[in-house]
C-alpha cells in the first residue's frame, strides 16, 4: 500500500472531530497522527469514550495538549474543528512553521468582509490577510479552485443545505426573484456538545420551535456565496429551527418570483439547471419532483435535493435534506482534503446510511 | 345540578371523535348520548379501547350504528367526524328530522365557493343551499357569529393554526404584502387512524419530509378566510411537513412586505395588533417576540403566538403552536358548543399540558 | 361552594411541585396558599414559566423563599417536595408551630428503620422519633391509616410501580417463593430537572441501558413494604432502565416459585386476588392476561397491571405501567390528600391521557 | 484485486435482505449476483428504493423471481432472508442443483429437534435429515465448526444478544443456577416490515410493553444452545419487549444462584471467565462492571456486555446490546460467511455507529 498523507485533527473531542476520526480511520489514503483536545489532553480516546466502538482504533491514542512546533512539519493537513475566534488564533500561532495545507471547519475565513465578520461573529478578525487565501469549501460549486488551494474554509452546516439547492437556479440568471424565504430545521447534534438546558430530552422530544429567529450567523455566509455564484446581492430571510432528531438538516426554501416573470417550461427548464450542475456529482442526488428525506441522507455524505413550482403563487419550492455532521461538517471536509491531494473523491465516505 | 344538553358524536371512533368524547365527559354542561361508528357498531367502548381510561366512564355505552330518526330531537347537538364528502350525505339524510345545532368537524361546509370545493376535493356538492348556513367555525374571530349559528363548520388544522396568526396584522389592512409564505409542520396523528407505510414507526422516527407541497386541501379555506377577514385576496403558499412527534402543529409564516413599506414602529405596531384582538382571549396566548414551543401547547386548547420583524429583508414572521387534536380540531369544535348554547367558553376545556 | 383547604407546596419549581401545582389548581376542595422555591424566590410563576399554560391561573402568583411561622397555621396541609434530608431539615424547623397534615413525596420519613435510612442515602436521620408518625402512603394498600394520619410518606415511583403489582400475590401468603427479580423501565422526568449530561437529548434519544443496578435506594422501601403487607421478608433484585420517553414506568416482574410449589388452578387464583383487592378501586386497573402499556396510563393517576403464569419455569410475571410524576409521585399525594381530609377519592384526579 | 465469490440473497427486499447487500456492497472478497423477491420481481433495485443511497451501486441491478436452476452453480454461496418454514422449501427445491454454501437467516434448521420446531412454528419439517448438518453461526462460540460447515443457521437476534452473554457464565459449569429470567429490550425493526398497527407510529412513540410474554419463538432456541454450550439443561423464562427505538436489543439476564452457592470472588471470576473467551474476539467488547448502551452498538457488528454480580440476592446480572440487524442478522450472516471462506472476519464488517 502507497504511503498515507498524515493528518491532524485540532479539538478533536467535539462531534465534527470525533466524526472526522471515524472517517479518517477507514481512509486508505490519509491517517490520523494527531489529536489535540485541551479537555482531555494526556488521555486516550479510548479512555475517555471506552464504549465509542467506532474509536476502537484510536482508543490507544491520545489526546495531546498542542503540537510542537517543531512537529508540525511533519504532518500534510490540518483540519481545524474550533469554535468562532480561536481558528484565527490558531493558525496566527503556527503559520510560520506550517507549510501544509489546512481544512477549517470553523466560522473564521468563510466571510470574506471582515467587518461583516466582525458584526456577526462579535469577534474581531486578527488575521485579515489571509482571508482571501481561503477557498470557500462548498466542493461541487468550487471543486477547481479547492483542488489549488492550501487553505479551506469548510461551509456550515446550514448553507450547505441551502446553497447545494440554491445552485442550479442562480447560476443561471434566467429568474427574477422577488425575495427568497429559507425555512431550514435541524437535529440537535447542530448545536454541539453543549451542557444546555435547552439540549436536555426533556426539552427536545415531543417539542419543536424556530430559534435565532432573524440573526443567525449563517446569514451573511449565505448571501455572500449567492452572489459569488450568481452575481446577485439580495437579502434572504433565513428561519432555524430544532428538530426532535438527533442529526439532519432539512430545508424548505421559497423563491418568490417576480409577478411577470415568463415562466414558460419552467419544471422543465429547472430539471435541466439540476441536471447539469449534478449529474455527474455522487454527493448530490436530484430527485427531480419527488421529495427528500432525513431518514435517507442521515449517516451519509450525500445531499438529496427535490423542488416543486407552485404556479399559483409564482414561487419555486426546493427541498433539500443532508446529515448535518458529514455533508454539513466533517464528511465535507474529508472531501474536500480529497479533492486538494487528488485522492477519489469518496475515499472514506463511501458510507451506508442506518435508517433504511 | 342543572341539566346538562344532550349531544350526539357521529364517527365517534376516530382521533377528533375519541377526543370529543374525552372532552365531553368531563363536560359540566353537556353529555354524550349517542356515539356511533360504523367500525365498532354494537360494540360497547369498553371493549373496543379497553385500555383507554379516558373512556372509563363511557366504557358500557355501545357505539351504534347510526342514530334513529324518531330519536334524533331528543338531541340537542350533533358533532360530525366524517370524512370529506360524507358530512353532506349525512346532513342531507336527517336534515329534516333534526331541528337542532350542527358541528361539523371535517370539510364539507368551510369552503363557500362549490366549484373551489369540488376542484380540491374532487366531490360534487349535494347540499350547495347549505353552505352559506354554516358560519366558519374560527372562535376568537367569528365569535359573534358563532353565537347566533345553527350550523358551525369547524376549521382545518393547519387553516386553524395560520389563521390566528395572521388575522392581527390583516384586519388592520395597513401592511402592503407582496407574498406569504407558509411553512407548517404537523405531528403524525394530523393523518388520522390510516394503516399506511408512511406511517409506520420506522417510517417516521428520526425522519421529516414535506408532503403536499404545492396542493393541500387547506389551501383553498385559508385564502378564503383570508379574503373574509382582510378583503385582502392573495393566493398563499402553503408546505405541510410530516414531524416525528404524535401531537401538535408549529406554523412558521412569512409575510414578505413590499419594499417600499412604511415600516416605521412596525413592531411597536403589531404588539398592538396583537394584543388589541388577544388580550382578552382565554385561548389565544400573544407571546410578543417570545417564541411559542410544541411541548407548551400539546395537551390545551390554546395557541400560542410570537413574531419577529426581520428588517434586513422587510418580512413579518409569525409563530403559531397548536395542539392539532384540540385547537385544531375537537377542542375548538367544544369551545364552539361552548359559545353556542351561551355556556363558559373554557367549560370542559382546562386542560393541562402533560409536557411541562 | 364551601370553602376549600388552603395548602402549601414546599419546593415547587421541580417537576412534582409544579405537577402539583396544575392539579391543586383545577381541585375542587383545596386551593394553593404558598408555593416556595429557593431558586426562584421572590418571581411570579408567570415570569417564571410564561409558556406553561398549565400555570396560568397561578401566572401572578409569586415563589416566597420560606412560609413565616405566623403563617403557618393559615394552612391546612403541606406538601414536601425536597431532595433526600431536607425533609427532616424541614419539619424540625416547623413541628412546634405547625399542626396541620403533612405529605412528604421525599425519602426521608419512609424508612422506618434509621440505619436502613442512614445505610442507603448516606444521611444521618435528625428526627427519627417522627417515622413511626409517618404512614406509608400507597394508597390502595393502606387506605384506612392515611384516613386518620396526620403524616404521609408519599411513596417512591418504582416502589407504587411494583408494591401494587405484588399486594394481590403476596399478602394471601399462598405461594412459596424462591426468588422476586424486578426489571423496571422509565422515562427521563424520574430523574429530576437535572443539568447533567447524561440527560441530554443525544444521549437518550435512540439509547436504553441499566443504571443503579445493584443499589438503586428503592429496594429498602420495598423490602421493608412487602414485609409489612406479607410478613414475607425477602432480598429483591432489582434494575432500574432509562427509557427514551418522557413520562412513565414499566415494570416487568419474576417471581420465581418454588419448585415444588402447587400450581393448580394458579391462573385462576391469580384473577381473584387481583380482583378481590382492586375491583373496586377507580385508580388501578387490572388487566388479566392482558397486557398494560405506557401510553395508556401517561397523564393518568392509573395503574394498569396484568400477568401471565409461565408454566414452563413456574414463575408468574407482573406487568405494571402507571406514570411516574403521577401515581408515581404528585397525582398519588394528592390522591392521599383527598383521603386524609375525606374528599373523593378523585377530586382533581379525573384526567384524560393525551396520547390515546 | 484477487477474483470475488459470487453470493444470492433470496428474499432481498426486506430489512436483512437489504442490510446485506449494504454490507456486501462494501465487501473486499465478495460480490452480490442475484437478489430475489417475490413482490419486486423484474424491478431495478434503484426503482424500488429510489432513496435509498446505500443502494446505489446495486440500483441497475433487478430483483429476479428466482435463479434458474442452471445458474445455481455459478455463485458460491445463498443467504436466505425467508419467513418461517419457506427456508426448507427453498432447500428442497434447489439441493440437487446446488453445491455451494448457505446461510440461512431464518428458523427452520435452528432448532435440532424438529418436534420441537413444529411445536413452537407450526410447520411440519419437511427437511429434517438437513438438520444436523447445519451448524448453528453463533460465530464466537462454534467458529471451528463454521469453517468447516456447508450450512450454517444464523442465530436469532434475541438468541444472539442473550446466548454470547450466558456463554462465559455456563461454559465453566462452576455455578449451581436455581433460575433465569431473561428481559430483553427490541427496537422495532425487529418486527420486520409489516404494516401492522402496533407498528404505526402513534402506537409506539412515548410507549412500552411487553409482547409474547410465554411463547417466544426463540425459548427453544436458546434453551437448546444452553444446553450445546455448557451441558446444562434448564428452562429460561424469557420476557421480550418494544422500545421505541428503530434499531437494537438491550437483555438484562438475571442468573438466580443456588442459596448455598459459593460465592467467594464470584467477580473476579466472572472477570476472568468473560475475558478469556472474548479477550481476542473483534465482535464482542466485554466491559467488565460498565453498562452497555444501546447507542454505541447500533449500526456495528460489535455486542457489549457488562455484569454485576447482587450479593444481597445471590443473582448475577448480565446486560448486553447488539445491532438486532447486523450481529443480531445480516452482519452475523456476513461474519459467517468470512468465517467458512477465510477471508478476515471483520471484512466488509468495519462499521462506524452513528450515535456517537
Amino acid at each position: 500500500m502507497s504511503e498515507k498523507i498524515k493528518v491532524a485533527v485540532i479539538g478533536a473531542s467535539g462531534y465534527t472531530g470525533i466524526e472526522l476520526i471515524k472517517i479518517l480511520d477507514n481512509h486508505e489514503k490519509a491517517e490520523i497522527k494527531y489529536m489535540t483536545s485541551r479537555t482531555y489532553s494526556g488521555k486516550k480516546a479510548g479512555d475517555v469514550f471506552p464504549l465509542t466502538l467506532s474509536l476502537k482504533n484510536n482508543s490507544e491514542r491520545s489526546f495531546i495538549d498542542e503540537i510542537k512546533k517543531e512537529n508540525l512539519n511533519s504532518i500534510d493537513a490540518i483540519f481545524l474543528c474550533l469554535p468562532p475566534g480561536k481558528s484565527m488564533e490558531y493558525i496566527a500561532e503556527i503559520k510560520d512553521a506550517f507549510n501544509g495545507k489546512i481544512i477549517d471547519l470553523g466560522a473564521d475565513f468563510r466571510i470574506k468582509n471582515e467587518k461583516e465578520y466582525e458584526k456577526w461573529y462579535g469577534n474581531h478578525h486578527i488575521l485579515k490577510d489571509y482571508l482571501p487565501k481561503f477557498v470557500y469549501g462548498l466542493s461541487e460549486i468550487n471543486r477547481e479552485a479547492i483542488k489549488k488551494a492550501n487553505y479551506v474554509a469548510n461551509p456550515g452546516c446550514y448553507p450547505t443545505s441551502v446553497l447545494l439547492a440554491l445552485a442550479p437556479i442562480l447560476k443561471t440568471g434566467n429568474f427574477k426573484i422577488d425575495s427568497i424565504n429559507i425555512d431550514s430545521k435541524s437535529g440537535v447534534s447542530g448545536a454541539g456538545k453543549k451542557l444546555k438546558e435547552d439540549y436536555l430530552f426533556l426539552n427536545i422530544i415531543n417539542n419543536f420551535y424556530a430559534y435565532s429567529a432573524v440573526n443567525h450567523r449563517h446569514i451573511p455566509e449565505m448571501e455572500q456565496e449567492i452572489k459569488n455564484m450568481s452575481g446577485f446581492q439580495i437579502n434572504i430571510c433565513f428561519t432555524p429551527h430544532l428538530l426532535p432528531v438527533d442529526r439532519g438538516i432539512f430545508s424548505t426554501i421559497y423563491i418568490n418570483l417576480k409577478k411577470n416573470s415568463n415562466i414558460v417550461n419552467i419544471e422543465n427548464n429547472i430539471f435541466e439547471y439540476f441536471n447539469d450542475l449534478y449529474k455527474a456529482e455522487i454527493f448530490v442526488q436530484f430527485l427531480g419532483e419527488n421529495m427528500p428525506e432525513l431518514k435517507d441522507v442521515v449517516g451519509t455524505n450525500t445531499a438529496q435535493i427535490g423542488f416543486m413550482f407552485d404556479k399559483r403563487t409564482n414561487t419555486i419550492k426546493i427541498f433539500s435534506a443532508i446529515d448535518n455532521i458529514l455533508k454539513g461538517a466533517s464528511g465535507q471536509a474529508v472531501q474536500n482534503m480529497n479533492i486538494m491531494f487528488g485522492f477519489k473523491e469518496d475515499e472514506g465516505l463511501r458510507l451506508n446510511s442506518i435508517y433504511n
